[in-house]
């Protein structure tokens, strides 16, 4: 049984989900394991982790118009320190994924046809995100 | 250390929650691993995993109206080509889970008392779900 | 390759989020595993996991106030037969999250620097809930 690590950093420039199904399945590729888990795992709490059809864009700007009309900027939050827009970051997460594990077999990740990997940035100003991989088979 | 797999495949007929406990619990009887971890992983964008009350089937009725009440089909999106309720199907996947980890000790999944494995369909027409099973451990 | 196992039980006194983290880094030091997979399983269905950030008290109590606003007690279900807080507490389980996997690296869980490992207990009467920690890796 074998393990790989690999962190892999999103550049975000304002709410919306980036894809990164490819870094992700060329880690897979570089880590010589055939069949075993794949675990994504996001190291912030005002961004997070989805699975989502990478066929229509629309799909991701519908998604990002529903979490910012189910969790409103600047609407009665305590904690505004950070900005109005940073507790319905927080909470929007909340309502996402923090990590992701989708099985391997024989060198690839078992996504559906239509499922891509995506970084789920909540917050306006740009930020770099950080998504650690970890892989464990043979 | 060994690992095993297996997929489930779930016919649905329109919205709500599919158990799959007892097809988990046959697979990590077969596979033979006492210790260990189960992954559970769906590999659809407009249907997704829950763990909940298996006890009052009530509980599946009220979590499929809220989950409707919530994101209401044919409301205001972009993405309509595949149907008035492919796109809120895609955010009651969001909302919910792609993939669960369970825990394995002496042959079972460490699920808690009340607690069931379950497809949540949220697609109305009928469709062949997979759910991909991975253990890993000794 | 090795694994650990240990199981957390939080006592609760009402809704909120009650952390653990702490207690996950106590247990992955003693498991003396360097590199791997943690994964937190939650073994109920009236609570459930949240990674958030750990800074400021205001944020836990916003999510809190968030989730009760969303899911309103008394509201409409039928399942009312363990209490108005029941099926609502079912709900919030189902938009927040059962399990969490996290990389180990250097005998420590990556979180980011503001996350914060948390059982959110959505539940008015005080509870004894048990989260299970699974450790694999070497």
């Amino acid at each position: 049984m074998k393990q790989a690590f690999h962190t892999i950093t999103v550049p975000t420039k304002g709410p919306g989900l980036y894809e990164f199904t490819d870094d992700a399945a060329d880690f897979v590729r570089d880590a010589k394991i055939e069949n075993g888990l794949l675990t994504c795992f996001v190291r912030h709490t005002s961004a997070s982790l989805l699975i989502q059809e990478n066929a229509d864009p629309d799909v991701q700007k519908d998604l990002q118009d529903f979490f910012a009309r189910l969790v409103k900027n600047g609407v009665d939050f305590r904690h505004t320190a950070e900005g109005p827009d940073d507790m319905p970051s927080h909470i929007r997460s909340a309502l996402t994924q923090t990590s992701i594990g989708i099985p391997l077999r024989d060198g690839k990740a078992m996504l559906g046809t239509w499922q891509g990997l995506y970084l789920f940035e909540h917050r306006d100003a740009p930020h770099r995100r950080e998504i650690m991989l970890h892989l464990i088979g043979e």
